[in-house]
């Protein structure tokens, strides 16, 4: 399929490897709940005022059956005005709505009636219209960028109330009630449909195909350069490229075609496979590399 | 001095306890640093679309030697589209201004006129008026206050910013250009800020006694509430200290002196140290343990 | 009563002109809401696509009828993937609670311990605690203040939903709906807590003017500069009155008394009247005048 | 050119009533900015604690002058900490900056290689890559759109920073420092780039239409429910357009010839006009109207 920069086609990528980036950040994600959750399951008990004085001396111990009763860890002091590890889950949630967010962005462009490579689901009438039936809008992924987005300024309202006052804050508790609720419902939701898509999403490879086809291959500008470079000067080469993309717009021919046209006086015979060049199959690079190590740390975590 | 919970004076606790309590988080960011820094600290290469394409299969390999010569570890796979490690850095910094907006809210409040517990420097002149000489504002604090909160609104762009379009984006990446490098600023500010604060803070011990005392001791009332309940049932115990805390602010008398007057019908000789109930000092709880495990973390830390 | 800067006492105001800065703002909401009504109560009515081709050639009449029967007004076009007005309205929102958060501020802070010049309400009980029956939280600007900051946050998320794609967005209406209920909800119960407020705030005239006095009367430096100034050169009056409100302070005498020992062999007999210059109620410029003007602003949108 | 909804083709729509719906909300903000000049442009002037006190009894007539001297009205009252018209006006910007961020988010939309309907400019290599000649970014578009979105986030640290504690804040003006001098710097960027694309926008209708033919004219699915709705029961009529949405996009049909010959049977030869049908052009509605109106506006605001 295009791999996409700024909106436009830019060099040949796999399905494979835009499911890997998907899943990378959450592989992070697994990692950082599991550094925050030493932070976050720890008791809170202090008394009014932190100091456990109604305790007498028996405070600490006090303490720690009352975590172990729990099953929580001790901190270090009690926390009461301290937020930060409230506000850290809190941007962890938004990280991975974030990540969820990035996903459905992909989606819902994918969706795009003009790219058409991805639907959320074979469902019939699935996101539809009863005088627009040929719709099929992107819902889930409109759901899970808008709960994505909502988090991204929940947040901050989090991080203003981790400033609070003396030993029991005026309003800022108040705040996160108003906050964090709705931030886990939220990546709650978002988790739920994101499943539902990983299920159910509809890919098309001939549309991939045809969608490069279509752009006249110009996507294999980058290989063409290096390939010509290999008989050419480099500056030559990114020239001679310039001017067949240009051409294999106008003319409406695939790119290598062009290239092979205009490069016929300057490269001998056999310096280029032509054929090889005309298939973005083979400008893919690391690719399968780079999807196996991402499978096989999700192996390990799963494992 | 006061503990206060609401703004309003709640329980003795000592100027220490509340210094530990702005230490402590700062423990916890150096520790999330070190786990964020495994994460921050990784070469991205990976070509426009995120193949290593243009190395043929040579990609994986030079970015291992890119890394190495940058000392810089290999991520999974290239991340330009994957912002999550970039987007904690972010959170990273408003968590830690927040922690020193915390002290600086709670050095403003001290500072108050009618407080007036601490004072941010002995410089004379410093945050003053040449009309109102009696001025000594808490510049500093303030300034540290202010970043705090306008590093919890960036943080949200940066949230935002994470939902990037397909392998490279439109937009994120701009406005990450606009948001990180004066969240890095001003967190680089706050902390020098906050130095100089940690070095030059003035305490007025004097002061933290008279508020408690002109505020006639009600704030022994939890500590009162307790004596009595070792010599009379708890109900009876919390009504007669309500009354007493009634008393004791309408006729300006210390509450430890209207608890006992009041108590004498129903406390026998001797079941209450009523000198000992009159200190502040001896309602502390666990206070110096608390402090102590602080100092020994901060010291593990510096060593 | 005591006028703060900076949270330190500066110059006597009365507590009509703190009143008048908390309803200043209100009649300008009350302004812009005329304004904004204008823009918000518009019918939306345009298809799929803000065409109206359903309805061939008779679309902008059906609109005309809908919306007078709506008692709407006609909006320039179809508006569905504009939504300034909501964004605006939800700004209007935050900024009536951001003008409800000052005042709850205001409350929270005079109604500090050590501070003792407001309380919400002589309600017995409210904002109290069993074991600390002193306590009097100022629990309703809690919420007013909670409510406050949290629609400063979700106004950022119905700024980002501004942005939407072509005629009908993919996710900026759902960030919406997750936003501006709770906005408009959240805003109605801090004007119903505000009301609250307004009816039952006590206010302690004593305590102003004890709080004044406990800091030595300092806060008529300005006043005492002034003053002087008639009788000797300005940097003179500036250099005396800032040593004598040092002394004032260290002394704990009455700043007045201090000046005038310190100016008598400057300024000849007369010359200053020293028993009106001690007198707050001699330093508070046209505050009469701009209350009233207040009062008659809010009077004539009443009427 | 298709009118697109969720990211999908839905109803024909003309370029110029897109243009219409970016122009449309710039003449609100045209309103609003009159409305808002008369309450931000007035003197700030009160002394310290907003009483004149120093100016003795003239402190509303020097004010008066004062303001006539800097061409500023005379505000109800001194408003050093009432910043609502501020936080209104930054508010105006983020809601100008959304604005233009909506025109720019649907111009990165349209430039996307396989949608091809819109480019920034004509100039040649802009937005371009040595390796990648075929790119041409659309990059004015995403700085627009960058700044969108930093200006909605900033927007929520003026909302905070509303909330100023007494006669002079401690920290909320040191926000606005931070906040509304970039806000502006930013509007004015977004503006600059705004101009630029007004003057540089390349539009291709040709591709515009291929796209529609692309999809089968799909898009006319509408249409069809209601023209054959006059000829035969509306569920009728929805159950065959739907079928014949479905068979256009599997047999590469366009819709138009399949609805003729699966309604062969129920509709009546000339009950339907096929080939006015067929054209987009025909199914526009009131769009002339809503364009004229629209610049009818401009012109009004202009002259």
């Amino acid at each position: 399929m295009a791999g996409r920069t700024h909106g436009q086609q830019a060099l040949p990528i796999s399905f494979g490897i835009k499911v890997a980036s998907w899943l990378a950040p959450l592989l992070r994600h697994a990692e950082r709940l599991d550094e925050i959750s030493l932070r976050l399951f720890v008791v809170q008990f202090g008394g009014a005022a932190g100091t456990l004085a109604a305790l007498g001396d028996k405070g600490l111990a006090v303490t720690r059956e009352l975590a172990s009763e729990l099953d929580l860890a001790v901190p270090i002091m009690p926390w009461h005005a301290q937020r930060d590890n409230l506000v850290e889950f809190a941007g962890w949630l938004s990280l991975l709505t974030g990540t969820l967010g990035k996903m459905a962005q992909d989606i819902i462009l994918l969706a795009q009636t003009e790219v058409g490579e991805a639907g959320e689901s074979a469902e019939a009438g699935r996101g539809g219209s009863s005088t627009m039936p040929q719709k099929s809008n992107p819902i889930t992924s409109e759901l899970i960028l808008a709960i994505a987005r909502t988090n991204a300024s929940l947040l901050s309202a989090m991080h203003h109330a981790q400033i609070q006052e003396h030993e029991r804050a005026t309003h800022g508790w108040q705040v996160e009630w108003l906050t964090l609720p709705q931030m886990l419902t939220l990546t709650g939701g978002a988790l739920k449909h994101a499943l539902y898509l990983a299920k159910n999403l509809q890919v098309d490879a001939a549309a991939m195909r045809a969608n490069i086809t279509r752009a006249n291959d110009v996507i294999l500008a980058e290989a063409c350069v290096f390939a010509l470079a290999r008989a050419m000067p480099r500056p030559n080469a990114e020239e001679l490229v310039k001017k067949a993309c240009q051409a294999a717009i106008s003319e409406h021919q695939p790119l290598i075609e062009v290239v092979k046209r205009l490069a016929q006086a300057e490269v001998v015979d056999g310096a280029v496979d032509w054929q090889a060049l005309a298939q973005p199959e083979n400008y893919l690079g690391d690719t399968e590399a780079i999807i196996d190590g991402v499978i096989e740390s999700v192996n390990s975590f799963l494992a």
